[in-house]
């Protein structure tokens, strides 16, 4: 099989799996860097993920135009979210952006930040910011990202981390390869709920510096951190989609 | 299709959605106006809306009464709802009564109100006022709205805004399309659970009042909006009704 | 079909309802009174309630006994409870022991009480107390309710209310009809998380000793008010033995 | 069926169980001692526990290495865990560690310890210490027990108790049989989440000293305490391996 239909079974596998685990519902969206041409990336079109197909993945110039120039199928309104990340970054080989639900009371709270706390997301860093469009496009937005600079203000939240919550709105993450973002991404939910619920104990102990930078030096794609993207593409119902 | 069969499908289609996604459970309605005759409206006959089928659906006028006078027929107790707010607002096209388990607790809360805190539910509106039938009708009713009376007591709380609480009850939702309600009443439930878990850490930051006028100026039925209609359709089991 | 092969399919369909709707789960059990011999009730053998069939049910004597003395098959060790209510209030036709998650913390708090918050449950009552089996059996007992004593100091609370919490165990319930114990129970928990919620943002608003008196006042089994059993079955798959 | 056959059987069924009820997700592992060689245990191949098959049990020394020296295989990096327990405690016949989600925030509480408070978790015991790996190995670590060093620090927790929680990861627990460590694993996120939910409200009461042993004195394999393992077997799709 080829490097890219290869990776466009491998992004049918992540839309599926983080639906089917409720990172992402009828909304939200991941790509993948071309891997031959860092100036492009893979999205699908305006299509819910948990029913995205092979033919739904479209080629994009990192400006957010698709590659074919056919203008003819909706679109992501906020495409330029991947593109903005990968101009940024150019270690990120996929992006994400979730709505998902346990994030969210993080991007509104005015006194708490979101911080690692379980061995499984150690690896998401130590720094989470949280980006509010207000701040420079004024409180009259959507709160929608729908254009190159909207995109690069986010985008450079990520200079010195992987992820940035997005006010009222959800989150955006950069992974090293699409196995990293889909097995971080999974635990990023379940890592808000602990740490919510602990504070409502008193005071807890998130991970050390030293204990996330041990993390982050594991190879991410390593047998033990595949585990969980073959067991939930089999759960996600398209185990199939794993073999060559 | 001619117009009423298209709108009786979609009714359909709103009320399987709206029990997939735990909006509506055994209990509740959603209705739509009729299009030639405001002075009507289709809603089902007594059933739990996980099984509405196109049968199952009647035409009412805004009084409560069946069109046809057939009486055999239990019909919900509290379609009174309905018509009510179809009375009191020309614009409103669409109508949810729901017991969403979510929107319970800032119904009886004393010190606390429901407010958009997510993009989502950006054109919920800026004000939720509580409904407290006991105001007017005293401390030993049912609770239930089972006649006109009670209906636009109600109902004169949607004056400004598109969305009323209902006292240890649930509440009411107007739409401009039935898409546009079914859209945003998905979400609802997620905008109080959000304010709940960010209350929790202190204090939190809602959408503005610009965010608010941006989110209500977008196209209820733009490509974007209806993505979520689609998509629940097919979870919901009833893809083949959007075909015409 | 006779009354009691009738009685004996309701009670299944309760049976696969309760563990549905999370009420039961592998462990809990429902009765009901012998239509004709306010002496006897029937109860399944021991086994877990999502998988209960009428060949399954076994009538008993109030004292725990089954009358076809048959002493080869597991019963349940707390079977006593249900004999109990019967004896103690002789206008009981059904009684549930549940272990309901959302329960629980009312039955270990030593300082909230639950309360009927929302309409669906205004007539589980005004009064539940929590019985704690220490108070008379000692603080070295299993907590269960083995035995004729246990299960009349039990039901002794029951004496002018439905319910009793059972602290750190669970709760049991008396119904007027099966219906009627089916239709609340499954509107209990929920009750207790949308306490639970309200509280945690301030003061809230129970309904008053009107609002209980009405919907104590309603018929337990009208079409309305069958309206969750006729779907509920269904759901649990077992709407074919809704038909005579 | 010859005894080494019906052991693997049974760590299929607690594998599957486990998955089922969310106690094990894609991550976490169960084991067997070896009935007849107490050096010696039975776990899985590095796999999610949802889809174990008898194939896939390997007999391991405790020592973590394979018994037939085949090192081809990927193997579980924290096996450590399982051998480490086995050779602490000899009455240990079944192990487990878990990252289950409502466990989680008691391991990273400052303040606030995991009780037994509901009655089905008796057993868990009354002592539940939490093994914060960077005392003894610096806080530069993954976290991950993967050599024997890190597992004995660990059971050395287990001296006096069942269970141990580990920071920022999970927990391990100790079982007298296969079916007693399955049943009360099962409970033990309930009771986290029921303590939990308690200690909003203000104090609660958990299970005295007393009621713990007497929990503890009950038969772990009798009739009742096996009712869940035969219902959840079935509901976990392996009814067919409770046959010999």
């Amino acid at each position: 099989m080829d490097t890219i239909a290869r990776l466009k079974r491998d992004l049918v596998i992540a839309n599926r799996i983080l639906a089917q685990q409720n990172v992402l519902d009828a909304y939200g969206h991941v790509s993948m860097r071309h891997p031959h041409d860092p100036g492009k990336y893979f999205l699908a079109r305006s299509i819910s993920p948990a029913i995205v197909e092979e033919s739904d993945i479209i080629e994009f110039h990192l400006d957010g135009n698709p590659v074919d120039g056919n203008e003819e199928r909706p679109l992501y309104l906020e495409r330029f979210i991947h593109g903005s990340v990968y101009e940024r970054r150019a270690d990120v080989k996929a992006a994400l952006h979730s709505h998902a639900e346990d994030i969210l009371p993080f991007t509104i709270s005015k006194s708490v930040r979101l911080r690692p706390v379980i061995h499984a997301t150690g690896d998401m860093g130590s720094n989470i910011p949280v980006w509010d469009m207000a701040e420079k496009f004024g409180d009259s937005t959507t709160l929608l990202v729908t254009n190159m600079a909207h995109g690069r203000d986010l985008a450079a939240c990520l200079d010195c981390n992987r992820m940035a919550l997005m006010r009222g709105h959800g989150f955006v993450f950069a992974g090293r390869t699409i196995n990293d973002l889909v097995r971080i991404c999974v635990y990023i939910p379940r890592n808000a709920r602990v740490q919510l619920n602990a504070m409502r104990m008193g005071d807890f102990i998130a991970l050390s510096q030293g204990e996330i930078d041990a993390r982050m030096a594991l190879d991410p794609d390593a047998p033990a951190m595949k585990r969980g993207w073959e067991f939930w593409a089999k759960e996600a119902g398209v185990g199939h989609l794993l073999e060559d």
